[in-house]
């Protein structure tokens, strides 16, 4: 056959009910009763999300093998043993209160990629892996995507050994444990070379589902900004202090994203952003509060837009302080990055082609596949989820659109694993 | 000796060094690291400042009484016994981190005008009670201004005998302790005839000591509404989903407490508005808010700006719902009061007289006087606190202004006490 015929083949032996039964069977273990599922970084559950995996590989014959933060690895051999490998996966680790997709898509829907291919009688150069990497979702220990962070080396595996979670285990006991669950596993060491990655996801977002679309072709992860806003006033009395003589650490906190909303003020709703925390103190009915603190979370696609945004936040807030004092920490900085333009036109020439309507869109939220672009050529593939709702238990996605993600990761596993140099 | 003269006689006798030293003293039951006090109701500080009161009463030759929830009563008799005393007085507990002054210069320095009226030889005709009210701060259990509450029949006894505090001790059990610990005490029944009732306190603000006054002749207490609005939207991904689309709780809440301030704005800072507790949920930097909540306390002495200002909190909430599920509920409504009139013009007079730069004001705070009010002829005497610092660790007073409230105090009961029907 030739490559873009063996690559659709492959594409056409995705199995839809195949696909959702494995992403039924996933959802079982730590199943919330309010249909979500609680399955924390390298806990119990993680475990056997990982033994299930291991099932379904051996009795495919896949190669399995692993790293010393525990990222999993399922391999479908090439014709050249040696050559790097083209990377699919994502993570099986949850929110506290998640879904059933984020992230299991990107594993379960890697590997339906991979059976596809399989029964297809498919044959590629490279080998093809999919990888369920460690603590995605950072509700455990912090900060999230460790585990393609330390395999792309952003993090340093020693420097997060001790973290401990709020039972006070640490990452090194917890890894311990997970890595003694699967024993005899092969290691591969951290940073072996990729020749290309692409990760399926769900969109997290309303676009697709609101545009009747079925992939998202992403172009790029946008930038990712938090602060802590402090502001300290002078508790008071709120019977007998006129308001004039007040130094009201809520009101100015208030007045502060209140600006701040006027300063993120986008016609195109195109910025991200969000306060989640806001507190008071000492948070008593009749007491002026003399302390707020709140977070912003501000994203955005646009370096020049970022730039401009990011400039005015310290200054907004101080010029809204009244009479209070307010510092503004940065806590986090991930500038916006962009995708490769070979595998986002992959992407979007299978998905067309497999007649599945596509559009080319950023991601607002980010992935692992945000570490592995530094090292190779990467992509992702969105699938819509209802209504746009993650990260709670009510996340949800039809078999169809699920399915055809997969086959269209499976045609672009199989386009890149053929080529040279993809 | 003439009435006045005798009245004037015993503010003489007022000893700024003594009164001083039993501030100091009662200051000492419950004394915190940083200078404050935290004596909780019916507790076993509160039970040692009711010990080191009934020591000083007895080494004066003074009558003690309780009743039935240890309200104490110390008693200089009158020519006629079986007259309606005139009584003055306040409360002994404090704020977990309250002051040395809120409270017990009413009592202490009450006891200082009884002192000072005996040692002027002054007789009256009616009896003078100096009363320790139970439980005016309402820190262990609520509501505050409990005892004299219960006395005026505000509320009932029974209904309050099963509350609990933190550690789940009852009023009952700790009323029963406290009770036990000054055994032998005549029971007065409750709502027992007062003939007229001023009690001295800290101002709690700052316009005496602004003003450059000594004495505030208290015209009567403003009216306070306490609200509780809880704003509901939708929890969603920070990065992922469109402003547009979100129904973010934390943003309406923060535009409800701005269109709150401006419905509150008043140019001669005669308002007072203070939201005190404010929180969102689930609180984590990159979820949009589902869910907010804050206080409303809202206070004024006029009865037709009180009525425009309610009329509209909820119509305001609700006006920038911005797509949220709003609920305004009231939580507590004090109608503003107003003192007698001939007793306001009588501290007025004796301030004037004595020299004391006097001004009449409103009580921005709540005060047992509030509920006597209903009985019988009642005022207030403020005395200036160091930059209206109140319920804080820090309160303090000088001791010539206490002198100074204690000698006006001290002319108008015996004024009082010789009147027929004052």
């Amino acid at each position: 056959m030739e490559a873009r015929a063996e690559a659709l083949a492959a594409a056409a032996a995705v199995d839809e009910a195949r696909l959702w039964s494995r992403q039924m069977a996933m959802a079982e273990i730590g199943a919330t009763a309010a249909g979500g599922v609680n399955r924390a970084a390298l806990s119990d559950e993680d475990r056997r999300a990982r033994a299930l995996m291991l099932e379904w590989a051996f009795a495919l014959g896949f190669e399995v093998a692993t790293d010393a933060i525990a990222n999993l690895y399922i391999r479908r051999p090439g014709r050249r043993a040696d050559a790097a490998p083209v990377v699919t996966g994502s993570h099986l680790d949850s929110q506290p209160r998640g879904g059933k997709f984020d992230g299991a898509y990107g594993v379960v829907g890697g590997f339906e990629a991979l059976e596809a291919i399989q029964r297809a009688g498919v044959e590629t150069e490279r080998p093809i892996d999919v990888v369920a990497w460690t603590n995605e979702e950072g509700g455990r220990f912090q900060p999230g995507a460790m585990g393609s962070a330390v395999f792309a080396g952003v993090l340093s595996l020693e420097d997060q050994l001790g973290l401990a979670d709020t039972d006070g285990v640490t990452l090194a006991d917890a890894l311990t444990e997970t890595l003694a669950s699967t024993p005899g596993l092969p290691q591969r060491p951290f940073g072996h070379p990729f020749a290309a990655y692409v990760e399926a996801h769900i969109e997290q977002g309303p676009r697709l589902e609101n545009e009747g679309l079925t992939i998202g072709a992403v172009t790029g992860i946008q930038g990712l900004y938090w602060y802590a806003v402090e502001v300290t006033g002078a508790e008071a009395h709120a019977g007998t202090t006129p308001l004039r003589t007040r130094r009201d650490a809520l009101k100015a906190a208030v007045a502060m994203v209140s600006a701040l909303e006027e300063l993120m003020a986008d016609e195109s709703d195109t910025v991200r952003f969000t306060v989640g925390r806001f507190e008071c103190h000492p948070g008593s009915p009749a007491t002026v509060p003399g302390r707020a603190f709140f977070t912003v979370d501000f994203r955005h696609p646009d370096p020049a837009v970022i730039e401009r945004i990011r400039s005015r936040i310290a200054p907004t807030c101080e010029a809204h302080a009244r009479g209070c004092g307010v510092t503004v920490r940065p806590l986090m900085a991930h500038a916006p990055l962009t995708f490769d333009a070979d595998v986002i036109a992959m992407v979007e020439g299978y998905a067309e082609t497999l007649g599945h309507p596509v559009v080319r869109l950023p991601s607002g939220a980010g992935h692992d596949a945000g570490h592995i672009n530094h090292l190779c050529p990467t992509g992702m593939i969105f699938v819509p989820c209802e209504r746009g709702v993650s990260h709670n238990e009510a996340e949800n996605a039809t078999p169809a659109d699920l399915a055809a993600g997969a086959g269209t990761l499976a045609a672009c596993l199989v386009d890149l694993a053929n080529r040279e140099q993809p």
